[in-house]
């Protein structure tokens, strides 16, 4: 990244960086998105097959119906009695029923005799000839018979030792019986293609029997840095190096958003060793997207720039700060996004253009949960400009208020602990120069 | 699970379910924030070394103090010319100063000479003797010299050949230079012990050279499943038997909540043999936590209830709907807690008391986003008891208005299919059963 930056982040006047006015923030979204887009059509997603617990956060490749009725069978949503409702008409206000032998749960049980109840656990299967649950606190005596704890022996058929109960009258067909696939019936859609498989919808499908699930592949990105300056973390330094921070940055960010980094590189800032190296990668790995940092500016030594000369890809300022320098295109038909080399007009560029994308384009990441907050203190931002700011969002101190944002490191792109200590971004939009404390504005919170 | 329930989700009347009143959900939320607060005082976390990319999502063990100044050296905030302040005193508009070797980033540059100004990248180190940068749009003429594009080549000496810039006069010292230490100065520090590691905190390590970093272990989890009629996925079913969905459910809820599942196990209806297994798991895994589901109700058959009969575990109800049976405590030392066996009443459990717990005690996870939502329905609700139910939320249609939510599937807590379509829990609290629709509720986000 021999010139990672002359982002509008550093420029504290907003002038168009290059010939032409600068795009939009909005116009360069939409490219971004009609970019990915069309590479997800010319290459859609495959799908692989994979463990439920594998499979969480990931995105269902097609529909999946339910291969029988769940429940399985009617059961008892109570611990009490199967009964016959017919035999609890009446006339009287309770009727005595002689008591069957215990159902538990898992096992099948043997038909319900007219005039007789069997003690019955919540889940089990009702037997046939019962229609209806008496709870046990509904009954008399409101506890299960010994005989009741052992399930396997019969009770008894002598009729003095045969136990009785008494139950209410007028109980209706139906009670306190789960129906047969009542939760889901067998052959509907459980689950949508294209569903986002959280704990809930993987229990869904363990529910079905279902053991393995077919989810959507990652996109594939390839990821390079460049810069002469640019030296991987836990090497030393040399006069005027600094370390990389990009790399890291893009690829957590990446991969929380549902994507897999093949590969990363950092890259010097020659224009030939940029265009043979990058050749080479995207032959061996076929990538579905290149992201590079760095190299994109207005300096003397532009890497990605001078190298991508005689391709299908643009540069172009954006109306925002920072991160207003941007590359957009296709590079051996690949569709291809050059940030700046600044981290925070990397995560900024990510954020605003590439993070929305993946999301409308794949189904993950979800948007940034979006915020009204009161701006802390007073601020100035440039008025041709987008200009996005990094800070800490405080709650309400009551529900149903609005939060408060202090903003945290200044304009300037290169304040990577400011960004650390974030958990927001902070949106002041074009057209207004000046921001008061109490202003309200938008942010969107990054720790979700 | 013989008897996964009598859970008062699947009762439509409000009437306490054990000896005594129900405790409060607050209760319950307090009993178990103490267990696990006790737990994790008495055996704190370990901490293990990772590489970055690793540790996404983890908390950070220890602090961190930046090793070096960031960034390591004065450096140009611009693509420009470094220049010595006292060369631009004035009195003119404008002085005229002879361009000297360019400075790409990642060099370290010669000293600039009085009277003249270095070609400067955005990044490049500043050179000894100039104090200030001016950029590239203010100088005359507003382009680099062919000479800037080979900065390895000295300018030549000869008067004649030699290019000149003129820059605006009175540029005040300082000016577009990051100083070094000006992101974070060496020895201060960077991260807290604590901090959850995002893109943002993982790109500063990046950024101050650490490839790797020490994190907390994650707390260790057993997680056990009861039941006779309960059958793994994948496998086929025996009459009267079920699949196994509460594994699933609780292992990805515990998993996205950043603890380890050390083991899970289905295990039949037998007292002896819960006890044995759980003993033998104890011993060789010394889990942080244990978790049944199911066996803690009040049929006939409650396989954890009596496994544990002599064990310094409390069975109790709590005032809330489904999710009512409850069980806490310790078993050999370890805590230990036990819900209930429908999947709905296991995933309320967990949200509204191990999950808070959780975060409260480790830093992770974060709490659910908290929201009013208008209900789109009548609701009805036992006043007795706070009733958690499932829904959709959908977000207000204008910034600053009131989501709506949409409750699917009924307060029956076998319903897994509604689960899987739901993305918020729908909070209707104690002391009122009637919600008719437009009632404000609280929801909690479950998809973030």
């Amino acid at each position: 990244m021999s010139t990672p930056t002359t982002t509008p982040a550093d420029e504290p006047g907003a002038r168009p960086a290059g010939p032409g006015a600068p795009r939009s923030v909005a116009g360069h979204q939409e490219a971004v998105l009609d970019l990915l887009a069309a590479g997800f059509r010319e290459r859609p997603p495959g799908q692989e097959d994979t463990d439920l617990i594998s499979a969480r956060g990931r995105i269902l490749a097609a529909d999946v119906a339910a291969p029988g009725n769940l429940p399985p069978f009617a059961n008892s949503q109570m611990d009490g009695y199967a009964v016959s409702s017919a035999d609890l008409a009446g006339p009287g206000k309770r009727v005595e029923l002689a008591v069957a032998a215990a159902i538990p749960a898992g096992s099948e049980p043997a038909a319900l005799a007219p005039g007789t109840a069997a003690p019955i656990m919540t889940g089990a299967m009702l037997p046939s000839g019962a229609d209806a649950v008496v709870p046990i606190e509904q009954a008399v005596p409101d506890s299960f018979p010994p005989a009741a704890s052992s399930p396997a022996v019969e009770t008894t058929a002598g009729a003095a030792a045969r136990p009785t109960v008494a139950l209410p009258a007028g109980v209706p067909a139906g009670q306190y019986v789960r129906g047969a696939g009542s939760d889901i019936r067998a052959g509907a859609e459980a689950l949508p293609a294209g569903t986002v498989l959280g704990p809930g919808q993987l229990g869904l499908l363990a529910a079905l029997g279902l053991a393995r699930v077919a989810v959507r592949t990652r996109p594939r990105i390839l990821l390079l840095t460049t810069g002469d300056e640019v030296v991987e973390p836990g090497r030393p330094l040399q006069p005027g190096q600094i370390h990389d921070a990009n790399t890291t940055l893009l690829r957590a960010l990446l991969e929380e958003a549902g994507t897999t980094v093949l590969l990363t590189r950092v890259l010097a800032d020659s224009p030939e060793e940029f265009r043979t190296r990058l050749q080479e990668d995207l032959t061996s790995l076929q990538p579905d997207l290149v992201i590079t940092s760095g190299g994109i500016s207005k300096g003397a030594y532009e890497v990605v720039k001078q190298g991508l000369a005689d391709q299908d890809v643009r540069f172009l300022s954006v109306a925002m700060q920072p991160g207003g320098p941007q590359g957009i295109g296709r590079v051996a038909g690949i569709p291809f996004l050059a940030f700046p080399g600044n981290p925070v007009s990397c995560v900024v560029s990510f954020e605003m253009f590439l993070r929305p994308a993946l999301g409308s384009v794949t189904g993950l990441p979800r948007p940034r949960p979006e915020l009204p907050a009161l701006l802390t203190g007073d601020v100035h931002s440039p008025a041709g400009k987008h200009q996005v700011r990094r800070g800490r969002y405080l709650p309400p101190a009551e529900p149903g208020g609005t939060g408060q944002v202090e903003l945290l490191g200044g304009a300037s792109s290169h304040l990577v602990h400011a960004l650390a200590s974030s958990n927001a971004l902070v949106h002041l939009p074009a057209g207004r120069d000046s921001f008061p404390a109490g202003t309200e504005v938008t942010v969107w919170l990054l720790d979700r």
